[in-house]
């Protein structure tokens, strides 16, 4: 149930001495083959990590041996000397698996404006590639250690596996078409917006193309980390790796494969909203019956990043005055005095007048849905955010690991 | 030092039974003449309340009588029942004070989607209508009663006076050409964003056209108002209302009458941020050597709103990762990698390097100044907003009157 659930992985979580607590630290997964397709998306964030700004470059030949990731550290703002620390955690990975270093991805996630010690990441190589040749590697236990290591402030790795194909009209054709997918998950966040960074690393034994890997993670993250919005802020090291071995040999129908993919990056998207930092509230904000699907987006986003609403769904308080006046705030097309809003099948709000009273909606489950109805055409989405809650403040201005 | 300081004003402020607690919860302004020139700006929140509807019906014309605000309530989102509620108010108004409905702002703050009670609006206004004909009611006491009343989370009345014109050869030139600015001010917001709703009133014995004030107004609360940005949430229900009374005789330049008007903006302004729910730090973020004023706005504006950041100075933490990191969003113009950051004047960032250790940053007084260096052109800008605490998520959470 992790990256080395598929064949032709191998994974491991080493500790460096990078975080203060002495927990792990370190990972790297290594595409085994025979197949090293991979494709990856990136935080949209302007400022860029170090680590994006060469992971950009490796990804573009759709090759990739390994990546290596670290948490205690970005490496952004960090100027040439982070570049040259990134290119030299790479070039150490392509030294221990013999691969080159220009075919390595790597990943840092921590505190912005702080240099990485290279000493620490090349000790953690070096440990992390001696076990990847053990058989612990390859099994469940090398990709939940590296599930572990990615984590800050997480309280649980995340991961995931999901079988593909498995069609046909005997048990021997059902078989020769099954491939699968795993992944590991880090933080609460998105590729836009995050929490805290998001690193996220897929894999796949299925044989496909970087274009079609490419294509395929677009459209199921598009879908999925795209409309997680835990608190509007965009991490500067954001990424999301997609890794094919092709060593299950399947070929996969693309479009089942991208539904598959979609299915595992929402798991993990749910796993992360799930552990946002102090939430106490899952939210899912449904917009219905809007012009656009990005009409609809714009407006359950405007909700997720309002703090007047998220402090009122932390108090337990259906304030749909305040999901309204988000709403509001939005191009989007709508008459702002014909909207319907529910929470948690309780409709409040119908034909912009209030409808049943707030009182009897029950907002103490951690589960909160909100539904509105803009009435304005056939198209909907639905954006996953948490509530604004005192631990989300404490751990926010307390954070510095 | 308020709405009666300008020649030509009386105000009341009294009780109705619109809060529960008994407070002051209906005012009056009144505009005695002999001019009654108004301009007013409003909320640029799709979903507007009937007292906004209402209002800029009135405004059309550039004539006020009077203005009438409750707390209390919304009335927003209530349908035509509720706009009938506006009506009603500005006619009890209308009919109290022998004048047109149409000459009658509404103005009303609370909570969102909730029917006003008339009966007891109408007891408000026969109740101010009767303090309005009293000497008290022209004198400060009056003015100091109504900006009590349009109350609600604040916890103190917001009002300024500022001296305009009196330049002259000689005392007699002086005091001929002496006006002044009066105002009051509720919330913790703005025009385009806000906090809570932003209600306010300024007043001048100056002669000036409704053009004139109109011109004044916007540009008085384009560097004001609209730069004060709490929380990033925009209410349905914001109104900066300017009356002129023509009573001092003194036509102004309107240059510097937009100036003065100014000064008086940036002072409630000032004091609805010091006041700001739960917030225990001002802070302050300038944008400098921006390409254009909007680009200095944009980013300040995306700082302003990042929840990490603000985390973060509530833990007196000198955070200058998170700030880039909310630069990074923008569209603005400059080179990611060539900022220069600033924390209470120390240099934590200078060229996208970490400059200064952020140990030595100062951030246990209230006051913090951020400043951003963007190297890319002569435009700057100061936005305002203040950090998020454990009180803001208290008050917003328990947020019912």
């Amino acid at each position: 149930m992790t990256v080395t659930s598929p064949a032709g992985f191998a994974a491991a979580g080493v500790t460096c001495g990078l975080k203060k607590s002495g927990n792990k630290d370190l990972a790297i997964v290594q595409n085994l083959g025979p197949l090293k397709a991979a494709a990856a998306v990136f935080t949209s964030n302007r400022c860029k990590a170090n680590p994006i700004l060469w992971s950009q470059q490796v990804i573009a030949d759709g090759v990739v041996d390994a990546i290596v990731l670290n948490s205690g550290g970005a490496n952004c703002y960090t100027g040439p000397q982070g570049f040259q620390v990134t290119h030299s955690t790479a070039e150490a990975v392509a030294e221990a698996l013999g691969t080159s270093a220009g075919d390595v991805l790597v990943c840092s996630t921590g505190i912005i404006g702080e240099q990485l010690p290279l000493e620490k990441l090349q000790l953690g190589v070096s440990l992390a590639a001696g076990e990847l040749g053990q058989s612990r590697a390859s099994a469940l236990e090398g990709g939940m250690d590296a599930a572990e290591a990615i984590m800050t402030t997480d309280s649980k790795p995340k991961t995931v596996v999901i079988a593909g194909g498995g069609q046909g009209e005997s048990v021997e054709a059902e078989a020769a078409s099954a491939y699968s997918i795993g992944g590991m998950a880090k933080g609460a966040g998105m590729l836009a917006p995050g929490l805290a960074t998001m690193l996220v690393v897929l894999t796949t034994d299925a044989q496909l193309t970087p274009a079609q890997l490419d294509t395929a993670l677009r459209a199921a993250t598009r879908v999925t980390f795209d409309r997680l919005d835990s608190d509007g802020c965009m991490s500067t090291n954001d990424q999301v790796t997609l890794m094919a071995s092709g060593a299950s040999g399947v070929v996969p129908d693309v479009a089942e494969f991208t539904d598959r993919l979609t299915e595992a990056c929402a798991s993990l998207a749910l796993q992360l909203q799930a552990d946002a930092e102090g939430a106490s509230h899952d939210i899912a904000i449904t917009v219905l019956s809007a012009a656009s699907e990005d009409d609809a987006v714009a407006v359950g986003r405007s909700v997720a990043r309002n703090n007047l609403f998220k402090a009122a769904i932390f108090g337990n308080d259906a304030n749909w005055g305040r999901v309204l006046a988000a709403v509001g705030t939005t191009s989007a097309a709508f008459d702002p005095y014909n909207i319907d809003v529910s929470f948690n099948g309780v409709r409040v709000c119908q034909g912009g007048q209030p409808d049943q009273p707030r009182d009897l909606v029950d907002l103490s489950p951690r589960a909160v849905d909100i539904v509105i109805d803009l009435k304005s055409g056939p198209a909907q989405a639905t954006i996953w955010t948490n509530d604004l809650t005192h631990d989300y403040v404490h751990e926010n201005s307390a954070y510095s690991s």
